[in-house]
């Protein structure tokens, strides 16, 4: 069944920028569950409540889905955890914020089906021309960095443990993607206890005894 | 160019076996770069040089061949990490073993393009039948429950620091399967060392001080 939601007028900026995240959600979250070749755009702008013609205004077709869909979670990534963890001088502040920050962004999109679609889709690289993916891979490898800097600045003030400052970023990195397709809204921790056990975890494996918490 | 490698004799039991398993990974490879819809059985027989006719041999159809390659992924690990682990009575060398054998085996079938297909087919469930979808949660399922029980064990014990064994479980899950997309065969680390960093970072985070080891 078709609800159209929304009427057909032109929207603000801010408003543009809600609806076009609304459709990229509902977007990714179709695509995980039926596969990007079995999406179409009609799925798309009936699960938003937008005509065909409607759905066309905000997005110009399928090709260019995927990009839009993972610059859009590469884009809430800078703001809600790059962007502030590059504020903060101290490298163990810094690493603290990186996990607490992505994790809490992960869990606050996650769907009543248990999972984090634009994270997901992010990961799939292998649907976009070689020059878009090129450049997300780009934006993924900036993140990277920040958090391998990070641990090679731990490391020099003796605050690491003795790992692979590689390793340890991928681990990390694996450790806290991986909430989105495991984190259930319906468990029994709330989402500010996930962020800190998952501090906790990931921190204990990376600083030194002296500086992780010790419990 | 199609090369045919092999003569259409019947295979004896246990190169049945490998072939199948030699079919299975470069399906999944074929899934990962091209995806699955746009990926045909003609382009999986040419991969392993068969003809269409052989590969029919082999396999029915596209139908049931996600669900092969993901009962082939959970068949690899019950036999390289969920069955050793379980003849392991002490819940510490048991972890460690989980740790390590999955690190193992994953590392073991990465791809000269830097990641296991079969790995990260296995995590995309949402192209199954509902029906073929719970067998395979349900296999996962067993393996998530010999880590958490591994892990409450450790906690009757007093091994575990004071962490969520639900969030410990999947945060441990993640950076092991997280290799699966990072690891590059032309790094600068041996799959060893990458087993033993993984292993002392995961386990640093999990294990109180006073067991995990102190570098």
């Amino acid at each position: 069944m078709i609800v159209k939601t929304k009427p057909p007028f032109k929207l603000s900026s801010s408003d543009e920028t809600d609806r076009l995240g609304e459709i990229y959600r509902a977007a990714a979250l179709l695509i995980c569950e039926k596969g990007y070749d079995a999406t179409s755009m009609n799925d798309i702008a009936e699960a938003v409540g937008l005509t065909k013609a409607g759905i066309y205004h905000h997005i110009e077709g399928k090709r260019d889905l995927l990009f839009r869909i993972m610059n859009f979670g590469m884009d809430e990534l800078d703001e809600n955890v790059i962007f502030p963890a590059r504020a903060v001088a101290d490298a163990e502040l810094r690493l603290r914020a990186i996990i607490a920050n992505h994790a809490r962004l992960i869990i606050s999109h996650i769907t009543p089906q248990g999972y984090n679609p634009v994270t997901i889709v992010v990961e799939e690289t292998a649907g976009l021309t070689p020059e878009h993916r090129g450049k997300i891979d780009q934006r993924k490898r900036a993140y990277v960095d920040l958090i391998r800097d990070t641990l090679k600045q731990l490391e020099k003030e003796g605050k690491l443990r003795d790992v692979d400052v590689t390793v340890a970023t991928f681990s990390l990195l694996g450790a806290v993607l991986w909430l989105s397709r495991w984190y259930h809204p319906d468990g029994s921790l709330t989402p500010e206890q996930i962020v800190e056990e998952i501090s906790k975890i990931t921190l204990g494996g990376l600083l030194r005894p002296h500086f992780a918490p010790q419990r």
